[in-house]
């Protein structure tokens, strides 16, 4: 059974309603994701990185757009440290969940993956879904908490208690031994 | 824009884990959708009443076998007033949310139905799932309070309260004036 | 790998346009279509049957009503060998595709099954349309062309040649040795 | 009720099995093609074009990637006079349908499109499928015949057949005044 690390909507303007809210979790949870994705990148790893990310409704635009307007905006160092490297694949959702009217559940299908890592954002509202989105299809579903960013606190915190106890999902840690296992 | 009443998963024989949990707010909010429920099928309406409901793994039964099997059980009286009429739609679920793998979707686009109350169980499982997937198709959702029933009380509470503030729905109650409007 | 024999919309009452031309060749493929069936229906048998059927707009119906409705109409004779038994799965479509916002997908993996053997009617409409679905979703397809029944001479021909050619199916006899293999 | 020409796997490298058959049916719609595509990008046009493309794979490609590798192929004569401009949206495809796991449907609604005009290849592949899916949708769905291009011809014309008698397709020519009505 294959794993892959989800990165989802990390490559942002941070120009929405709540980015305020939300930067300040960013900040903090930025060395978990960097964690996680170094340790998927480790040439001994055999996990895939997908980026799932919004297109913001520019349906004129492919990832390179994407990435540049982010990293021409005013938080590029949130964003720089997380680009997607050459190995990356890329997928581009127009809505919430990381499933819903993209070829995700297609791609992972193909590449052998039943383990789905997730970090990046929101935790309450986008990794919630996507969580629950991955359960519905029989998916394994890993959420390293300290690489998740929330905008309200107590919503992400009965989110992850949501994922963990309604959704199969297994909270952890972006260090844990086993965190692709 | 027509309306619809969606009954989630109340044709149960209550033989699940945590059902122990759920049965005392089944009983504090069946009023709350028998209310719903009345008010929906009146002659003035013009509200389609859908009854969603999980199959529980019963691929060889119709909805009248699932309806019989919950007369039986040892919870009728919690099963009984909120029966299926003759002008009652139907359909069966075999996961989680309303909308995952089921016509559902298809038959409101063929009814011209845009709006869609929830009632039924469980707060921060079905209902929240379902009113997520209403918003992502862009739906109006409206969920009463007091006719949805929760297993844990904190999850139920954050479960209304992200409804509220990440997915557009309204959270009102089931006597209010504008329940369908 | 498991394969499932699946029966395509032949609890029918033939009321719609293009009856007559089609009523002809349901006679003429019945024979092979009961081949199928009680092949697959056989002890040493671990094919599974599934019924996926139009529910022809009845959203308030359930499978012994449609079953009931197609035993009352005229063309009894047509729907009474093959109607199903106690160990039979069944499926409500409302599109033509067996796929189309249905649980057959999920169904199918639930059963680990990734072979189907597709009977029924109309060759160059629900089974082509089905066919495709089910090479999209990289799952083996068989039709057994004595058990499909036409319309169109010339479309159907063309249809099992597109099936064939473009679909990866395989198009054989009902009682060829190697059916469900 | 607004309308998109869609144009269909013309950013290819013809390297694919079949390509030898494909190529001079591909030169002989061209012309087509690029006529349905300066009608549809005329100023006083409201038809929005839409590119969706096979991503041949690539899940790390965007689109400018899969141009430029067709451009640098042996066909950039095929390629080129096709080529997206800043105003067409691009939706990348995995499988045959455009579709099928794409966001497709969501940017039609959207953008309150409700009519769609086929062009591209292939006829009795991608065209069909996508008339089929389109057809299931309650879209719209219009087909000049000399604007899509062909492998065989006898399954093409049966496609077409098809598409006119089942799925309640137009076929037309690129030059028809009604084009996009």
């Amino acid at each position: 059974m294959r794993t892959a690390l989800i990165v989802i909507d990390m490559i942002n303007t941070y120009e929405h309603e709540d980015a305020e809210r939300l930067l300040p979790s960013v900040r903090e949870t930025l060395p978990g994701m960097l964690r996680a994705l170094e340790r998927a990148r480790a040439d001994t790893s055999d996990v895939e990185v997908i980026y799932v990310n919004d297109n913001f409704g520019r349906w004129r635009s492919h990832h390179d757009e994407i990435l540049r307007t982010a990293l021409d905006g005013p938080h590029a160092d949130l964003v720089e440290p997380l680009r997607p490297d050459d190995s990356s694949l890329f997928v581009v959702k127009a809505r919430h969940s990381i499933f819903y009217e993209t070829p995700l559940e297609y791609l992972l299908g193909q590449h052998g993956i039943r383990r789905i890592v997730l970090c990046g954002q929101v935790t309450e509202q986008c990794v919630l879904y996507s969580a629950l989105d991955a359960h519905i299809r029989h998916l394994d579903v890993t959420v390293p908490r300290d690489a998740v960013a929330h905008i309200h606190p107590d919503l992400a915190d009965a989110a992850l208690r949501m994922m963990e106890r309604n959704m199969g999902a297994r909270v952890t840690e972006s260090a844990a031994d086993d965190l692709f296992d």
